[in-house]
């Protein structure tokens, strides 16, 4: 169990640095900045590369939604869930230290600001409302399990999961970073928002509700296309 | 056939989700917004998604026109046709009416504009043409077949289609947006079109003959160079 | 043999209209076009989309230079390179027409400008002479060849190429679009020369020559790693 | 023997040539240039090729502190470290000079200016100081490790492994250019650097000290998350 745990350390801990990281450190750099496409990006190669690296070890989730979604399909023992989660939540705040670290060596160095964190209402980016975010996070996160529990089944030859979760990822950040910023991971939204100024731990409890409510959503969609008869 | 049929309304719904999305949310963000870069490739990873995800539940076709394509080509039976569509066209509206419910969320919203909907002449996003349009969406759509059919022939190694399918619908968006928004896909004009403000609905015959008349000429194409012989 | 020149006719089309095609119609679209990003990867995509699609029937060539190349590497009949450079120039002519319709009707057309054509000195998008063209190209091409051997050769497990050989050439484009506009490709600099206003034509030679020089030392330099051994 | 070192030359030849290349010559070309995202794709893309092509031969390091922390997770003989590391430097150093001859054959050349040197405090592209380059470069590279040991284990199936490791070096990029413009590579901070103005070369110590101490700090995490006992 201790190897499990340190891989959903490890992989949450690379899904903060890399995903946040690439948003506070080049989505505007100036002229050259990586924008929302990179962002987006980012985040998808964290669950693609680390899914490889140590998915075989502890089923690669590196996130508490994905740990839910997967134990109310069956894949995944409930009694496990909360010593998941402790580890994704270690693992993503340990990467929002170091990432504070490297931000506040930057010359003229005065705050993280958002620090990538996600919200609504004025802590959206583009503006959008609370229902608007609830919507968006709870049906994001749902076909994200959906896509996970579906590339992961029997049917499916090996090796291609990492590839169809990971890009399926960055395809949510594509249609979703306007909204509230993306997370579908409460772990990643935890570890950001205890460094970012404005409202992000007031709104946290919206980026746990939604997407574990998102990821229970999935699973029973799966269920409902038929996958269940699949494995 | 219910779990088919599941199976195509939710992968057209996260195309449209997904694509029309990414384009109407995202693409022109201010100063980091994805462009027509990232909408291609969300377009392109909603089926990359979808395909592994419920490709083995029902064949993944999310298009109608797909549907129509691999029925000619002997892949499908035409029997079933109708009601694929009909899932896929209600899949696509589906995902129309949670896009208009997240888009109308935003703060100062005053109506979803073109809504990422297909057109030509006035309509198309670089002033193309009728003909440009039909010339454009027959030979993506045929194309499209072409790789649909040719990578999930029997001489291809299993698990590679899906790259090669999903990646192959973000090509066709990098050359083809400008043109038509690029559809090749009746169910997703017909999904955002319904709400679309401008004349999407009185061009909509145009984005179901054209690519319909693509599919057929794609799947003929495909017997031409010999593929009859492989499967 | 009429299925293989068939395969390698709509597998150059296809490169010539998604390549080019992506550059003319969407590189510089206001606000939101793909740049040489963009163009980059749908030069890529037409290739690994078509290797997939027709690969199994042509070996997926769609350039003169690889068709050359894999015959030093004694890959390929020599005597059948007639045919597949006629194939291959036809196909690109064939793109270059229908994306010359496309583009024609564009309102307020007023000529193609430079259609995508590669060029050095005056011609060349960055300002690079002849010497700089000379290099860029023999020096891609060697690279291209010695991944299409690599990655084609028994010791790789069936099923990757056509993502080595495809992302391979997004990379080429990424580099070398400033100094040549990219070629490694006699078909696809034939293709769109025809019809490019400037000195396209006048300057095709360079991109006949350099491709075909770079492909016969890529073919060597396999030889020199030790590939000969391996197949 | 030889044959590996040819391939590692080869090898780490592409990944300047590709990855600084592109850096030089189109990430700040005007209106269409292809950013920090473009840059992050080839770097990665020059391994994912390289690795198909020849990765097979030598293993496809390309990069000494690979090499390094490949020998301490012993899966390399560090007896054969030193002929390794003197390939890889050559090759970097021949591709730095391929690509100046390239780049002063551009009209009006006037010198390579930073020549896609990597650097900190007034060297970092965005300012960053040297201990925010030592903790980038050290954590950077720890993590590219742990992608390249986990995902070449006998439990990913054959064949994917370039792909994380490529895409990985593309994630890597995405985040850290605008800390060090991002080394994680001893022999690709060597090459360009001989050629470059600026403080490059009086840098060059922190990107062999970080990189190698990431790469150690790596192999051992492996270890820790309990690969050990995966092979």
């Amino acid at each position: 169990m201790g190897n499990k745990l340190a891989a959903e350390f490890f992989g949450t801990f690379w899904l903060v640095l890399g995903g946040c990281g690439s948003a506070v450190l080049a989505a505007a750099f100036p002229e050259v900045g990586i924008g929302l496409l990179g962002v987006s990006f980012a985040f998808g190669l964290t669950v693609l590369t680390m899914a490889y690296a140590v998915g075989g070890i502890s089923g690669g989730h590196f996130n508490p939604a994905v740990t839910l979604g997967l134990a109310i399909a069956g894949r995944f023992e409930m009694k496990s869930l909360a010593s998941y989660w402790a580890a994704q939540v270690a693992g993503a705040i340990a990467a929002a230290v170091v990432l504070y670290v490297i931000v506040s060596g930057q010359a003229g160095f005065e705050g993280v600001g958002g620090f990538a964190s996600n919200g609504y209402g004025e802590a959206s980016p583009g503006g959008y409302g609370l229902f608007s975010a609830l919507v968006t996070e709870i049906v994001m996160t749902a076909f994200f399990l959906i896509i996970i529990i579906g590339a992961t089944s029997p049917s499916v030859p090996a090796g291609f999961a990492p590839i169809a979760i990971g890009l399926g990822l960055t395809l949510i950040h594509l249609v979703s970073i306007p909204v509230t910023n993306t997370s579908v991971n409460p772990a990643r939204s935890t570890g950001v928002a205890l460094f970012a100024d404005g409202p992000a731990l007031a709104q946290l409890w919206l980026f746990w509700v939604a997407p574990l409510l998102g990821a229970a959503g999935g699973a029973m969609c799966w269920k409902l296309i038929g996958g269940a008869g699949k494995g």
